[in-house]
C-alpha cells in the first residue's frame, strides 16, 4: 500500500496544485518569553491576554485566532479584535495546572473583502459578476461545513449565481447570518501561524501565598531543650492564627559532625554545638533522612497532614550540598571534586574556607548520576507529601540541572511550587525564574527609600519580566539582618512588614525573630545575627506585649478579605509631595487598597497624596470614602489631593480600603 | 568499516564521556531582527558593535567573542569586553557587500578563576596545592596548542606542579605573558553560542544616495515633442552639476494602448496622449522591452554609461503589473484572474475601477513559473547595467514573493538595490525593509511640524528599526503634491528641500517640477499634479531665474563634503524656544553639522537654540565658529544658548558646519 501511494505521489504534477508561500503574516505576539524559549507564568483561573501584528499585504483583509491547548487537551480557538494599526487582540482563561500552549493564527479573508466591495459597486453588469464571484467563494465554505450548514449556503450560493433582479440580489448579498455561516466554515487561504508559545500554570499559591519561617529545633517549650516536629504542631495554632498559609522549615536533614560549625559560626563547635541544618548529611543519613532529634519521617508526614488541616502547607528547604559525613561522600565519590592530593573539594572563596561544606560536581563524568539522585530527593519529598520548596541557592548550580530537573518535576506533579532563594546578579536571578522557579526572591530586603521601591516595584510588576519573574518579598532572613533594622525599633519594623504584605502578593518573614523585633547583628558591617539560629537553639517568648503579631494578623486578614492585594500587576504608585511618605494601589475590579506609608521611623511626616484617580477607577469630581484597615477610622476624600499624617509610633500607614 | 565503527559506538558505555549540558548562557544578543529571522544593515566598511548577556552559574568567570564570516569566507572572532553586569561588547567591519552573519560564543574560564584565587591564597600547604590545580589547567592548554606554544607551556606547568618555595611558586604562578599564552590556547569548557544572525552589506550608495526622478519624455529641448534617452543624455550634465548621484527614470517599458488614460487621468485618451509609463507592455513588448519612442535597447545602456561617467547612476522604475495589451495577457493567462465571465480582472477598488491594469496573481496555479519570470525582468536589467530598481508598490505584491525574489538575486548580484515605494500602513512599510529592500520611502512627505518631525526622525534614527529600514525622504514625487506645496511660494520648497537634504543621509525630488516650483494641484483635496507628467508631455524651462538648483547644488555639496551627512544614526535634535524653528545636528568624529530652519514660509522668526553641547562633543565653557554653509556667514557661540533669526525670503535656514 505504502510504495502504492509513494508511486501516485510521484506521478501527479508536482507543481500543479502546489500553494503559494503563505501570504499572511503574523508577528510581535505578546506575550512570549524569548520567542517561546521559555514559558509565561500563570495560575489556575487567570486569562491569557494575547496581542499580535497580524496582516497579509496591500488591502488584503486578514482575520485571526488565539490558538491554545491546556495539558493533554485539543487545541482549542478564541477569536481575535482588532486594535488598529494591524494589531490584534484576544485571550483565553488557563482553568487547570500543567504545561499549556497557544500560538496565533492568521489568514486572508476574501469573503469578508468581497462583501465589502460588493456593497460599494453601482455598475448592474459589476453587480452581477461581482455576485458570481462570492458565489464562488459561500460554494467553497459550503464544501468544508456540516451537512445542514452546507444546505443553507448551497441555495445562497445559487441564488447569487442566478438572480437577475438587482435589489433581491442586493439584499440576498448582505444576509448577515448566512455570511457569519460562510465566514466560520471558509476555508483558511494564505494561513500562517507563529510558533506556539509555552505558559506554566500554577495553582493559585504561587501567585498569592503568606510565608513564615521558623526552626523546628527552637520550638520547644523549654529553654535549652531541641524542638521537635511535634513542638512545631503545637505551634502550628500561633502560624496559623497569623493568616500564614505557608510555613517554611530549614533544612530537616542529619547535620555533619566532621567539621561543624559552632555557635556564632565558629570554626570548632564546642560539645552540644547543633551546627548548622544546611550542613547536610551525617551517619544517620542525607537529603531523603530525617535529622533524629527533630522525630521521625512519621512525625513529619503527621506534622505535614496537622498544616494542612489548618489551611497551611509545609515549605522544605532543598540545599544540595553535603557534610564531610554525608553518605554521598563515601558512596559516590566520582560526584565531588577531588584537589590533586586526593582529598575532596571543600567550600572557598580564597582566603575564606568552608570545609564543613563540599560542593556536588554537576560537570562530573557521572553527571547523570548525579542529576538523578538530586531529582530523586524531591520526588522522594513529594511522595511524603510537601508540594514546596524553598530552593537554596540555585544560582551555585548549572541552570541546566534546575531546567530539566524542574520539568522533569513538574511533568508528573504540576502542583509542586519552587522558591529560588537566589540573592545573586539581576541576570542569573532571571534566568532561575525563566527555566522553571515559581517564584524568587527578590532585593526588597534592602530597598529602603521611596525612589528605590518605585524604581524596584515598577520593574517586578510592569515589565515585560513579570510574565516569569514571580517577587516574594522578605524584610529578612535566617541570613540577613539588613542594616536598616540593625539595632532599630519595633517602628522600623512595622514599616518594612506592611511595606512587604501590602506591596508583594508573595511575601514572608523569618520569625519569631521578626515579630519579636530580633535586631542585633553578629558583628558591626554584617548582616549576620548575634546568637544565630543557623548555629543554635533559641527560645523565644512569643508572648511578649511588644510582638507585631496582631499587626501581622490584621495584614494578613486584609490580604485575604482583598482580591486586590492577591497580585501584583495592579499595583500603581500615587505622588506624593514628601518623600518620606509612599502611597500605592492595588486594584481587581471594585477591590482597591490605597496604601500610604511613612518610611521614616523617627518623625511624624505630613503631606499630601495625589490619588491617580484614573488608576483607582474612580471619576473626578466624585467624593469616596477610605477606611483604615489599620486603624479603623474612615475619611471621606474628594478629588486628587488629600492631606495625610502618620506617627510611626502610632501607626505607620494608612492601609485604605475603598468603598 | 561503517558497519566497525557503529558497532564500537554501541559497544561503549554511552554516558562516561557525555559531557554535561552547556553551563554558558548567552542571551539578549543585539542587534537582531526577530531572533535572526531578517539580517541587519550595513553597508562597506561599517562596524557591527555587537553586545551580548554573557554568563554561568555561581561565580564562574565568562569569557566571550564575536565570531563573524563574510561571504565565502572562514569564521573569525573578535574579543568582547565586560560592560558590567553580565554585559559584554564586542565589534567587528564589514569590508565587502554579500551576506554576512555572526555570532556570540560564551565559555567557563577556569583558568582566570584559579589565578584570581591563587593569588589570594595564605596558607602554604593551600598555595602549593593551587600551583597544582594551575599546573593541571595548564596542561590542558598545553595539549591544545602548537609545539612552539607548548614548549612554553610545558615547563610552567611543570614548575607549578614540582617547586617548594613559596615565593618563587608565587611569582611563576603570576607570569602574564605565559598567562595569556595558557588563556588563549584554553579547552571552552561549558561553551555556549548564540543562533548565527545575519548581517546584508550593501555598498555605500544604500546609505548616502541623492536622487533626481525625471520624466524621459519631458527632456526633448522642444516643447511638444517627445523626449528620448538622447535627450536625457543631454540633460545628465545639468543633473550631475546639482550633486546627484542617482537619476531615476519611471518605467521605460511599451506602454499600452488599450484603455489607455488621457491627460489629467481622463478615463478616455485622445488621438496622441502618452499614456502612463506605469501601464505596461503593448503589441511592442512588455517588461523587458523599451518604448520606441525613447529609443533602442542600445541607447538606453549608452545612458547608462553616460551616467556613470558622470559619477551617477540609472535607477530603474519597476512596477509588475500589465496594460490589457501586455505580450503576459495572451501568452500566460493564468497569470492573471478571471472574472467569472472569463474577462480577466482589472485593478478596482469599488466602485472606482482601473480598467488600463491588469493585476498579477501572485497565487495562481502556475505562481512558480510567474514568479520566475518577475525575477528574471530584475536579471534582464542587471544583464544591461542597472544596478538600482526603485520598486513601484510593493506592498500590493505578496511579502513571500519578495522575500524570495531579492535573496535571488543578491545571492549573485549583492551589489544590486532596491527602494521601495510603499506609502502604506508602518506594519507594511517595516515588513518590506525586513525582507529585503534596500532603501524605503517615508512619511517624511507629509510630516510638517517641529514636533511631527522629531517625533518621526526620532523613530527613523534611534529605534531598533533602524537597524533594517533605512529611509529615503522625498518632499514630492509625480504621485504626491502634498497639501503644504499646493499654490505654496518658494519659501515652502526650500524649507522641505533643506530638511530633506539635512535630515536624510538618502533623499531625493521629482524634477524639475520641484526645483521650478510647481505647486498647481490638479483639482482642491487632490495630492495629484495638474497636467501631470504621468498622463502627458511637459516642457520645462531649467533656466528660470527663480530655479532652486543652486540651493540644491550647494546642499548637495554639502552633503558630499561632510562625513557626517552621510549617515543617520548620528542625527540629535536640540532644543529651540520657538516651535517654528527647529534645530538638528550630524555628527561623524570631528565633522559637526548643525542645522537650524524656520518652518515658517511667511514670517521671520527668532529664537534661542539650546545646544546639546554633549551631542555635539563640545566643551562646556569654550567658544566654538559657526559657518553658514548656505549664507557663508560665521559666528562665534559660546555655550548651549545661541540666539537665531531667520527670514524665510531670504533663507529658511542656517545650515553650520562647525570648526
Amino acid at each position: 500500500m505504502k510504495a502504492a501511494v509513494r508511486q501516485e505521489a510521484a506521478a501527479a504534477p508536482a507543481a500543479a496544485h502546489e500553494p503559494a508561500p503563505a501570504f499572511a503574516v503574523v508577528e510581535e505576539v505578546s506575550p512570549q518569553v524569548e520567542g517561546g524559549r521559555f514559558a509565561i507564568k500563570r495560575v489556575v483561573g487567570e486569562d491569557v491576554v494575547v496581542t499580535a501584528a497580524c496582516y497579509a499585504h496591500g488591502h488584503e483583509v486578514v482575520r485571526c485566532v488565539v490558538r491554545y491547548r491546556g495539558p493533554g487537551g485539543a487545541w482549542r480557538e478564541a477569536p481575535m479584535e482588532p486594535l488598529g494599526n494591524d494589531l490584534w487582540r484576544g485571550e483565553f482563561t488557563v482553568d487547570r495546572v500543567g504545561p499549556w500552549e497557544y500560538s496565533v493564527a492568521c489568514w486572508v479573508d476574501h469573503l469578508t473583502e468581497w462583501r465589502d466591495g460588493f456593497a460599494r459597486r453601482v455598475d448592474a453588469d459589476d453587480i452581477r459578476l461581482a455576485a458570481r464571484v462570492g458565489a464562488e467563494l459561500i460554494a467553497r465554505s459550503a464544501a468544508l461545513c456540516s451537512r445542514d450548514d452546507c444546505e443553507r449556503l448551497e441555495p445562497w450560493s445559487r441564488i447569487l449565481r442566478e438572480e437577475h433582479d438587482l435589489e433581491r440580489l442586493r439584499l440576498t448579498a448582505m444576509d448577515e447570518t448566512l455570511f457569519q455561516l460562510a465566514l466560520a466554515n471558509a476555508p483558511r487561504d494564505g494561513l500562517s501561524a507563529s510558533p506556539a508559545y509555552p505558559v506554566t500554570v500554577d495553582r493559585e499559591r504561587a501567585r498569592f501565598s503568606t510565608w513564615y519561617e521558623l526552626f523546628p529545633r527552637s520550638c520547644a517549650s523549654k529553654a535549652g531543650v531541641h524542638g521537635t516536629f511535634a513542638d512545631v504542631d503545637e505551634r502550628l495554632d500561633y502560624v496559623a492564627s497569623m493568616g500564614f498559609d505557608v510555613l517554611y522549615l530549614p533544612p530537616i536533614h542529619p547535620i555533619g559532625r566532621e567539621k561543624r560549625k559552632g555557635k556564632n559560626n565558629a570554626t570548632v563547635a564546642q560539645e552540644g554545638d547543633v551546627g548548622s541544618p544546611w550542613a547536610i548529611g551525617s551517619k544517620e543519613g542525607g537529603h531523603s533522612a530525617i535529622l533524629p532529634e527533630l522525630g521521625t519521617l512519621n512525625d513529619f508526614k503527621h506534622l505535614l497532614m496537622a498544616a494542612r488541616a489548618r489551611g497551611m502547607e509545609i515549605a522544605m528547604d532543598i540545599a544540595f550540598q553535603c557534610a564531610p559525613d554525608h553518605p554521598w561522600v563515601t558512596e559516590h565519590p566520582g560526584w565531588f571534586r577531588k584537589r590533586p592530593d586526593g582529598s575532596i573539594q571543600y567550600a572557598e572563596n580564597p582566603p575564606k574556607k568552608y570545609q564543613d561544606i563540599y560542593p556536588l560536581d554537576f560537570d562530573s563524568s557521572d553527571w547523570r548520576g548525579l542529576w538523578s539522585a538530586l531529582r530523586d530527593v524531591f520526588l522522594f519529598w513529594i511522595e511524603q507529601g510537601v508540594c514546596i520548596f524553598r530552593v537554596d541557592n540555585p544560582h551555585t548550580k548549572p541552570f541546566a540541572f534546575w531546567e530539566w530537573c524542574i520539568a522533569a518535576i513538574k511533568r508528573d506533579h504540576p502542583e509542586v511550587l519552587f522558591l529560588s532563594e537566589a540573592f545573586t546578579r539581576p541576570h542569573v536571578m532571571h534566568r532561575l525564574a525563566r527555566l522553571g522557579f515559581t517564584q524568587s526572591y527578590t532585593y526588597y530586603t534592602w530597598r529602603t527609600s521611596k525612589q528605590e521601591i518605585i524604581e524596584y516595584f515598577t520593574e517586578l510588576t510592569q515589565s515585560a519580566s513579570r510574565e516569569y519573574f514571580r517577587p516574594n518579598c522578605w524584610p529578612n532572613t535566617p541570613d540577613i539582618l539588613p542594616y536598616h533594622l540593625q539595632n532599630a525599633g519595633l517602628a522600623m519594623f512595622r514599616i518594612r512588614l506592611v511595606l512587604a504584605a501590602t506591596l508583594a502578593a508573595n511575601y514572608g518573614m523569618y520569625g519569631p525573630a521578626f515579630e519579636l523585633g530580633e535586631n542585633r547583628p553578629r558583628e558591626p558591617g554584617s548582616e549576620e545575627y548575634l546568637d544565630s539560629e543557623k548555629y543554635q537553639l533559641r527560645h523565644w517568648d512569643l508572648q511578649r506585649p511588644d510582638s507585631l503579631a496582631p499587626l501581622i494578623t490584621r495584614l494578613n486578614r486584609l490580604r485575604r478579605e482583598h482580591p486586590a492585594m492577591q497580585s501584583d500587576w495592579s499595583l500603581a504608585f500615587h505622588a506624593t509631595d514628601n518623600d518620606a511618605l509612599i502611597a500605592y494601589s492595588k486594584r481587581q475590579g471594585d477591590d482597591r487598597v490605597l496604601v500610604v506609608v511613612n518610611l521614616d521611623p523617627h518623625h511624624i511626616q505630613s503631606g499630601f497624596v495625589t490619588v491617580d484617580l484614573a488608576a483607582l477607577g474612580l471619576d473626578v469630581g466624585v467624593a469616596y470614602e477610605v477606611r483604615d484597615a489599620l486603624g479603623g477610622t474612615s475619611y471621606t476624600w474628594y478629588g486628587g489631593r488629600n492631606f495625610v499624617s502618620l506617627d510611626p509610633q502610632r501607626a505607620p500607614a494608612h492601609v485604605f480600603t475603598l468603598a
